[in-house]
């Protein structure tokens, strides 16, 4: 007998319909004999509706209120789930996360799960019970109530794997696994049957956000076994993520990921002295922007440097005004900015033991004319960022050429 | 520094607009230097709404997830309402029910409150905030969530006035206090100062149903100071219910009670044998009929006995179906039924140092040609069972000859 976790989105439990045929199906998994605790978000829709409300009252809501608030909209979502499956003769109890004491930190709208009292649900499952918990909440040490932020149901989830030692955390969305590119970009995708935790956060810009980082950092941590997969179709296969070991056929190259929120700004010839890149990154992050790729070259002219660096494309501007004052500060001679770039990446554990993909990659761009304008390199992961025209034409011939099409 | 419990019921928080008219009275009052605690149902139509949605479901909807289901109809007004009283500079914080373990026995949806942990709250109103706390709503020893039962939001607030040691529990509703009589019936009813609990009880029925029966009798046990008032009006100052010895001028008569839904059942010329009142009722209670006044009379026969009581008026067809089988069993003469009845109470804490009330009741009674069917007394109260169209005029010449115009 196995104990599974499973997880279903505001979409999945969006009406009375979906939430009854979401039981339909919870039923016919019990039905096989395993254990099973379901975590559910708030009904889609309903989020938003209250926030909308709480922004009406307040200016700046309150972040303890909003938590007290927005939770109700899970609560909603266990009672009604746990009568969907009573309807069906599925014997079943909901818990709020304070009653199962998914304890948080005290960081109000996006707090941090620290431990889950087992033990009640234990005591229901052993009662021959399916368990229902609402995702997204806990309560702090203080029991105040606390939400893990947009889209933590994921993660209460894994949590919940992770304390129960579930064999298993499955995690319905509306598509049916992990690809190896965008479907939408790439039609031979190929939906892997598993990927490592290494890579699924690696490629976690891939396309479609199959599952919120934090939840695969979690499952990482804890070696949870953690699969994606459908609730749209029957008997899903998903695509499992889990610990590397445990991936019998290791491929070089898992998938190709890309990001088209990137744009790229250059301060170029920099006197290099010690220090430039503190002086040019401080002011960014002060202004609370995110830096991603950073890349530091040698220019033409002796004694100068090039320094580059990646941002959001929504903070492209405030990021390039202040490079304009850092500009003048550094007495550099120019900076060049572009918000019309994308990144794209090559994943694989097996990159590890695999010289030469870097060389690879950059010569099926080369062969299809795609210039790179920066570079950037990890354990597993190479990046370049490209002009955006290039996007589809260099991840089909990276698909193609490192044939991720096949198994 | 006085320490208030108000409660706002569903109406006054109906709306995003009232919950801010609601949270600058608070604010008003309690910038009068109070310690304030308030107790909120859901808005109107919510717990309505939550329940449809869990009919849909489920053909009887399990009670314990009912209770998960509507006890977040008050979570949402507490944390609205904590919203609306910061916005307007009065630091408020929200409390469930679990969060303040207002502790109950485990009959979902009529539960009992055991005790209130009033540590939290002192806690935050010593740091000068106003509590907010959800009415309603509780938890049993293991700590599941339950419902006191509708109108439930007037013994929470109670609940808390008496744990918390409140100088006085303040219900806000829609009427200003509590009348002589209803005054939709007699125009000259006056609205009262105070009045006992006890007389309160009795005249619970009173025309507009101002507070649940449990709440007064909650305060009753544990000496609360309770106030009803206007919640329409500024600086209202409603009808104090206290304690007996509280109240320095006692009338004779407080108030006229009358009750429309009551319906009579006699069973005419018993056998008058040992345990008639036992074999007529049981079969009544057992049918969970409720039994309103009982008369047992000497028939005009030897022998024989009259036997009448009430119930609900909804309960009548199915009372007299039972009755007629009683009849046949105790071969009494014939059932008597008319559910054209009415009840008018006088009821006065003062009756009891005051002989000859009675007498001067039926006399007035007598004078304006009404038939008393029914006559049934208690210490501090007098009811008669009458034809349903004499109702007005015998509330409004009883509250005349007795004087309830005038304080």
């Amino acid at each position: 007998m196995a104990l599974i976790v499973q997880k279903y989105g505001g979409t999945s439990v969006g009406s009375v319909e979906r939430i009854q045929a979401v039981a339909k199906k919870i039923k016919a998994f019990s039905e096989k004999g395993d254990q099973l605790v379901v975590s559910v978000s708030a009904m889609s829709g309903e989020t938003n509706r209250l926030t909308e409300i709480a922004q009406e009252i307040q200016d700046v809501p309150s972040l303890r209120e909003m938590d007290v608030l927005l939770t109700t909209g899970e609560q909603v979502t266990i009672s009604l789930l746990s009568m969907a499956l009573q309807q069906l003769g599925c014997d079943a109890i909901s818990y709020t996360g304070s009653q199962v004491r998914i304890t948080t930190d005290s960081a109000h709208g996006k707090a941090r799960i620290k431990s889950i009292d087992d033990h009640r649900i234990h005591a229901s499952l052993g009662a021959g019970k399916v368990v229902v918990v609402a995702g997204f909440q806990g309560v702090d040490e203080e029991g105040h109530i606390t939400t893990l932020g947009r889209g933590g149901s994921d993660t209460t989830a894994v949590a919940l794997a992770a304390a129960l030692k579930a064999d298993e955390c499955q995690i319905y969305t509306d598509v049916d696994g992990v690809y190896t590119t965008d479907p939408r970009i790439e039609p031979n995708a190929r939906k892997m049957n598993t990927v490592s935790y290494e890579e699924m956060l690696e490629m976690a810009s891939l396309g479609s956000k199959v599952l919120q980082i934090r939840s695969v950092e979690f499952a990482s941590k804890y070696k949870v076994p953690l699969r994606v997969l459908s609730s749209l179709i029957d008997n899903p296969t998903g695509t499992l993520i889990t610990s590397e070991e445990n991936i019998m056929e290791k491929a070089i190259i898992s998938g190709i990921a890309h990001n088209k929120d990137e744009a790229k700004l250059s301060l170029i010839g920099v006197p290099d002295k010690p220090g430039i890149a503190f002086k040019i990154l401080k002011p960014i992050s002060e202004a609370n922007i995110e830096v991603d790729m950073i890349v530091q070259s040698v220019s033409a002219r002796e004694g100068l440097t090039n320094f580059a660096f990646t941002v959001h494309r929504n903070d492209f501007s405030k990021a390039e005004e202040i490079l304009q004052k850092v500009c003048k500060g550094l007495d550099a001679k120019a900076v060049q900015s572009d918000d019309n770039v994308v990144k794209v990446s090559l994943v694989g554990i097996g990159m590890r033991s695999h010289a030469g993909i870097a060389t690879q990659m950059f010569e099926i761009l080369h062969e299809e004319n795609v210039n790179i304008q920066m570079i950037s390199t990890s354990e597993i992961k190479i990046s370049v960022v490209i002009d955006a025209k290039y996007l589809e034409l260099a991840v089909r011939s990276l698909h193609a050429a490192f044939e991720l099409d096949k198994e």
